[in-house]
């Protein structure tokens, strides 16, 4: 049996943190303890002086995603080795089910191509549902969990594409409560955007900076009290994705204080970016059109709070990188042609331990939490992934607080152009990574193996 | 100019009550005053030991409106014989747009509807909005405050007919906006009552007691929280009608606290009947098939409470009659093909006289304020209706505490052939009923020639 | 009996406001109507192009009251003529319980100060609480409303002089409740703000300015929220006096939406004033130290909103009048020794038509109501005051909208030498006001007899 | 150095679980992994079937604490045996200071009484605060955690004895802002009780049951509320101590959702106990008497929601144990007589197993950090205790989710006569404990030689 010791770190996960070694034994945590150096492992990962923490685990991610006539430009293998290379060693994909297909189809659609790539992590689905009008598809969504799928994704924005009507969510939502299942939406009205969005092209409104204007904050607040209403109402489990402004925290935040399953995260980028992103010259703000869209400055330091409090338990990265050069270039006549999203899988980590630990936002324990623990056990993946812990797997990152790096689309592993931190400067990044127990990322450089990821099967 | 003297009777106005005499002159209120019987007046009423009270205002009923292949059994003259019996001398109906209708010859037409017939009191009309397909439409309702229309409605349930989606919703709030008119909403998740409907139809479920249990009270909060939130985004000022649980007073409160314009009214049915109603043997819960439907018991103590501390500013009727016998019976095998909606415009004032004034829960002044005060206020009638002041409409009703009346459906005025408060016996009763100066109702009978009401021109 | 008639004015009162005739008979209001002119009366008084206004209630003044080894430079007879200038009928005074007297010994000297005094309007009394030490005080304050004082006032701040603890705070509550009295409190947190005082003398600041810096609105809104607390417990009516803060407003609104009785006023000087009126260079400062403090800038739109949202419902002047010269003077060399007050009464109706009805804040219903009929109600004066019906008494403020007047200090009539408004020029003001029928003011100046006020005895 | 192994049980944290051997080293925790048992331990404890816990932290004990002319009835030996048995391996315990005495003092005579007494685990301080009335006893405050006490605790109930004022609450806040210590608040309006309790006395009741009548929801919550707002004034961080109602939890919620440090704790007999026990026949109702009072039953599910959206975040005891022969028999004759308080500190982990996670209200892990933990977290143990994690105090429990146990006074090891549980049946309990690597009680016994605690020097 292969085994690897992390020798001479601090062990920080989301409880505590202690001075150990970790051994790996057949890709998974066998002992933690201190001189465990009379172990003679297969390989040796040296962490003195640095910090060993669970891998990242990142549930919001679209790779080769086909958003109108073109697709997301990372597929699951250049998207995995930028997501390794920052820390993140799970994510949780979306496969998006086509109007007219059966959800099971879907599956087996974006499965194929999982395997068809060469994932270096772990990948897990979540399934978004666009189209229940055949009945028999509602059978398909409460045997997912049999195929290792036990989240469902509804769009309440992007009416006429991915977007549903609440008949849908309703029907949904009751499959999830029956299973177990979490959902997930994207809380947006895309009605009220919609006549926004045509008020602004009538005016003759085409720039990016429009796709802010007309998104406001109420938009996100409303459907984000819808669907804690109806999740209320069929008795599901809630999970509200990429929450950007205290307005839509506001109902999140009275569910859980009654007691409600209501959960929610966040993104990095809207702790960090703020609505003068849009506002660049040129057609510079197209690399932030993404939705919700960033927001007033002030919003920040409530998403910060809301981290703090717990009313926001994850941050994840809603990674959907377009290129800026072709892709985003489409809506240059037309905001609403731009491609939505943008990219950030690889700095998670880097970015909330420069922004939030080290500003003194957030305890070491606190950020661990976020990035790696809660949204393991969120999406079923606990005790396997996000914590250092016997038996888990052993997916582990070594950080170095002092290492210094420059975020740069010039050096990051996304095929993408651009980057929305492009020149900021981190002290603190992984020195070492690790998948399964096997070295996937040494000093920078992918290792001349890389571990193989597998299809998550979640519980 | 004709003149009428009321004589000896207490003033009651949502402000204040004192004795005195009222002289109308030429149809409107010209003195107040103690020892005014010196004045040689056309027509005495004699109001000793009795109470003066401006004319009740009812701003939701429905007349002779069509419903799939039906249509209400009262029309204007019927409906407004059975109002000013019961005290009520002004009413604002709805006119409902029809699909593929231009609103403003919808208007044309309703009027036309209203013209023809004899209505004995004065009678507005909101203006229900279910189709903004033609863009010019949207001009025509910017154009109905010229034609005395200054109220819209829209219906969040009833897909397919009445209801409209949230894009129709905040096209219609912006003009209003715009232009000052007050929004009216239905508020209830139609979408989400669809699938809870076909549900229980799946499962075989047809009796009546499944229209409220297919209409929890979460489908109206949620509808409710939806309209506050687009008409904050709007700007618009919001009415709610037929607030029915305290599930959906929270988001009221709420918005009111934050000082936005938002208003909302129940109605006397849910103050006094709840779900058992619904669920008589055999097909006698149809009576009560309105939407929203009659709620759990504990709910009346909530609206009660909410009309003390002012959550809810107005008690309308939604009288929406369709007969027991060959009406309502379309629905016998179905629940859904039973015609909603139920009687009631004749005993808003005795009902909340008797259980809202004699019981203590409402003081004599905020009853005439929520029946007759408030209602004009809100829908452009002031202070033409609702009060007694020098200028107003002589709109009265003298009121004797003492006169014990039995409510049945083989007395009442409407032509409908139930009521749902058969067989209660109220204390407190009009004696004789005003409208513009003339007598209409003297003694619980129609005069000979009562007064032609005339179309309100709404401010 | 002695006749006066108002001609030509426009009515303007809480509900409704029309052109009519007022006329009084004997001191009551005994007609409204259009067309009075054929009736003689002995006085008449034109209105022509002016509104008339029931006259104000204040119900928080402070006339000639002990303080330290000073008194407020207004006694009933300068106090009342600063009133009637402004518009102001009736107020209600307060009758302080010394330490060790009987409350109803306490009244009886109040009686006799004020029978002995010529007042020119009418005054009432709350009784201000403050020493139970003795069993038998408590029988007293029972009987309290047959002397006709129906409202009871407790002092949170002031400990070891007007202050009283908790327990007498509940005990009086009590007493309060069985009896129907209103509870008054002055809500700050007496013990709390002691300790910054001290802690602030002993750093050497002794600065006006430290009056407020140690009377943080959160002393005032924990205060607020003990006193609902408290009145939950024991069942009375509540009504806190001088709200100054959003902080304070918070649990008022809350117990309001859960419908308790909890009442609220603000004072025409938070309403206007900032913290910057205490900054003043030199001792200027010290005209603006009353408590609470004035606030930051932001705090006047959340009390101009609440008076919109109705969780204010009165508008006082807590008029306590000290000369900056000689008594304000006391506390040159400690901010501690400065008398707490400051004077007002003349100036609430032009102040708040000028800054609520001219800004488009408060419609002139709205305006007439703080003033005057919220007052009147909440203080058992209603329908004898605070309203134009018949049978009220012929109070009435013939008011001007035209009328310009420069606020200042050598013009106003109250005894003190300073005021919070110098310089102010405002549109609108009386020009006549009559006390039961009776001129007392015309064009500005004192009647050569004016009538004589009369205790208030309170319903 | 000494070793224990602690060999094939399931490890349960707050946040995992997992399979695995123990390794201790010298009283702290070396190695945890899977196949630990080649290594030769001086001792090994068989854990096959059964979880290992961290050892319980009960954060809220008075042992050997004088009231009035008795003292609870255990000392820290009785005390400490008790606790260890139930698997609760650290306490902190007040140490009260008297009227007249200094801080320091009082913390002096505290350590003498537990280095006199023979503790078997390991014991902190708070120390309560009772007297400021000599300045330089801040300074004794301020200088606390130089001694190893950073948490201060603060009586609002027992006015005259350990009660203090709201002056004396801000002096100790403020030194515990600026020295980072905790503020624990014991929340009752003493006043308020104080006239509650003498009118019943008056009114001749003396029973038991008046205990509780007399401490009503709001006095609680209105304490709970003002606490806080003291706290928000001078920048705490703030502890209410066992909190028994939903009135109270309403604040505390409100204060966290705004972001605000305030956490809060309930206690086992909340949660399993209700008013009826003090309704119990004869004298019964005395062994209920400890304050807050039991509260209705309606109250518990309250506080179990609270468990579960973290609103609270411990489970204390308040282990406060009198005699019922002799002790509670004070009181026969008047209920303000009995000493206050119950026992329970054996019984925490069995009773919030049983009806906590068998019941499926709490997660294991939830449990643990209930009451491991959280408690070692919020007092400045952690990592030291309250976790299993190398490094940490080797304090374990073996816990055997098979073991039934019976809970009586008759069995139980505290010296009190009597239990709240007497009778009930509870399946899981303690096989063996460990404190700092030894074995202090096997099989329900203390081992000849248990180990001495220590105190609790806290960080």
């Amino acid at each position: 049996m292969p085994s690897t010791l992390v020798r001479g770190g601090r062990v920080v996960t989301a409880e505590s943190e202690y001075d150990a070694d970790v051994l790996a034994v057949d890709g998974r945590i066998a002992q933690i303890g201190t001189d465990l150096d009379h172990i003679e492992a297969d390989v040796v990962v040296e962490a003195d002086g640095q910090w060993v923490l669970p891998g990242g685990v990142d549930p919001h991610t679209h790779m080769d995603m086909p958003v109108g006539d073109t697709s997301t430009c990372d597929d699951y293998t250049s998207g995995t080795i930028a997501a390794v290379h920052g820390g993140t060693t799970s994510i949780v994909d979306f496969c998006i089910q086509q109007h007219g297909q059966a959800p099971l189809d879907a599956l087996a659609t974006w499965k194929r191509k999982l395997a068809a790539a060469a994932p270096v992590c772990d990948v897990g689905f979540h399934l978004a549902v666009t189209d229940l009008s055949q009945p028999a598809w509602l059978a398909d969504l409460a045997r997912l969990p049999e195929h290792g799928v036990t989240s469902l994704k509804l769009f309440m924005a992007y009416k006429g594409t991915l977007g549903v009507d609440d008949g849908t969510i309703v029907r949904t939502m009751r499959i999830a409560a029956a299973n177990g299942s979490l959902v997930l939406v994207h809380a947006e009205n895309g009605d009220a955007i919609a006549v926004l969005v045509a008020d602004a092209l009538a005016a003759g409104h085409v720039e990016p900076v429009w796709h802010g204007r007309t998104r406001p904050p109420i938009t996100e607040a409303e459907a984000t009290a819808r669907a804690i209403s109806l999740a209320e109402l069929t008795g599901c489990r809630l999970y509200v994705v990429h929450v950007s402004c205290a307005e839509a925290l506001e109902p999140i935040v009275r569910a859980q204080a009654a007691g409600l399953p209501v959960h929610a995260e966040t993104c990095v980028q809207y702790l960090l970016l703020d609505e003068t992103a849009l506002e660049k010259p040129g057609f510079e703000g197209a690399k932030a059109v993404f939705t919700p869209p960033p927001r007033a400055r002030e919003q920040q330091e409530y998403l910060w709070r809301a981290l703090q409090t717990r009313a926001l338990e994850v941050v994840s990265t809603d990674h959907c990188p377009f290129r800026y050069a072709d892709q985003k270039a489409l809506g240059r006549a037309d905001f609403t042609k731009i491609p939505n999203g943008a990219p950030g899988i690889e700095h998670r980590l880097v970015l909330l331990h420069e922004f939030g630990v080290r500003t003194g936002r957030l305890s070491r324990a606190r950020w661990v939490e976020l990035c790696c623990t809660a949204p393991a056990r969120h999406f079923g993946l606990a005790p396997r992934k996000g914590t250092i812990a016997i038996g888990s797997d052993a997916d582990l990152v070594v950080f170095d607080p002092e290492r210094v790096q420059t975020i740069s689309a010039s050096t990051h592993h996304s095929r993408v152009d651009y980057s929305l931190y492009e020149g900021t400067t981190v002290r603190g990044a992984p020195s070492a990574v690790l998948v399964r127990g096997s070295v996937v990322v040494q000093d920078g450089e992918l290792t001349a193996e890389p571990p193989r990821g597998v299809f998550l099967h979640r519980g």
